[in-house]
């Protein structure tokens, strides 16, 4: 199956969907799409013709093109059930997708480059304000993850290897990193991040290992 | 199986359970958690100890205690899965799960009590300013929505009867008319609203319906 991962190296929600596909061993083509400031090239007509929502990521199937990251999550787990990223058992694939939205829908969200814009242009939030608002809400998520993490029973966070959970966490902690956010706070959370770095799928998922890192 | 649903009835979120549990026949207890801003009782100790992340709905189940209501919904998929909320084959669950998504990760995320009460501490955003604010998110995601919307056969949004699109569409609907959102450019949309509310789960699950309505 040829597969074709519209992405951008510091998009965090590209970011997962490349994690799965190395995790899962799936081949894939990657295609640049520029959605810094200055270039925003999701908002031309070419790309908006790709997704209609004018984001990356999008990933191009053999039916046909897929949008928005736990979605393509699910297909790909559907697709290529082996390796699988989401434990045995319905009550801990729950806690498991529970957890990867808490990044997903509670903190990633906020932190948006559209969202910055909008704080910018809205309410005149100057850099400082906008820095104070982005590790707010992480804050107040990994304050939630970390408990749930302190839970994990070895490495990883549901299970002997990394799943959905660390798929969405291992790229909110690079924006924490990115955006000078103190992790001091959440041990576990840190730990759970240098076991995936020690991995090879998550080295080839990183955003310096893009072709279109700048 | 006894579930129990803490919930509020105006919570978008825990509105898209109730049409999911109501769609399914489960039955279930209703526990309210009044999250208006002059009573907070996400906030306490007790609620706390329920859930950490101090949000609602939170789905007590025989195994434990289950947050997200995104990740509930599969796991109310996976545990009773007749009649399903979900297309069937992959490609049709992804199409059916970004809908959902827009909302849940574009939408409703912007437009949470949380965010509008940093808007209005960090900005000193006015009651307009918060309007427009939540507004604007909405429209952003519905333009996407309704060209989705628009590629549909029948009554609904992906198959014969509705799944988790309608159940994140119609609470985020609902709320996009209690805060006077103008919905004219959005005639789909619209439609499959008003085709979910002729049906006893939607009716059911209303936010006026509830026991804790006020």
């Amino acid at each position: 199956m040829s597969l074709k991962l519209y992405g951008y190296w510091r998009s965090s929600a590209a970011y997962r969907l490349r994690i799965a596909l190395h995790l899962k061993n799936i081949t894939y083509e990657h295609v640049g799409v520029n959605i810094a400031p200055n270039a925003s090239a999701q908002l031309t007509d070419a790309f908006k013709a790709i997704n209609p929502q004018m984001r990356v990521p999008v990933l191009e199937t053999p039916e046909g093109r897929l949008t928005q990251s736990m979605a393509i999550l699910e297909w790909l787990e559907e697709t290529y059930p082996e390796p699988s990223i989401l434990p045995i058992g319905a009550f801990g694939r729950a806690q498991c997708r529970a957890f990867a939205d808490i990044v997903a829908c509670d903190i990633h969200p906020l932190n948006n480059l559209s969202v910055l814009s909008a704080l910018k242009q809205d309410f005149g939030a100057d850099k400082e304000a906008v820095a104070r608002w982005y590790g707010d809400w992480i804050l107040r998520g990994f304050e939630a993850l970390e408990v749930m993490a302190a839970r994990r029973d070895g490495a990883f966070l549901f299970g002997e290897t990394p799943g959905m959970a660390e798929i969405c966490l291992i790229p909110q902690v690079y924006n924490a990193r990115r955006f000078d956010v103190s992790l001091e706070a959440f041990p576990n959370l840190v730990a759970v991040d240098e076991a995936c770095q020690l991995l090879e799928p998550f080295r080839k998922a990183a955003p310096e290992s893009q072709p279109d890192a700048g």
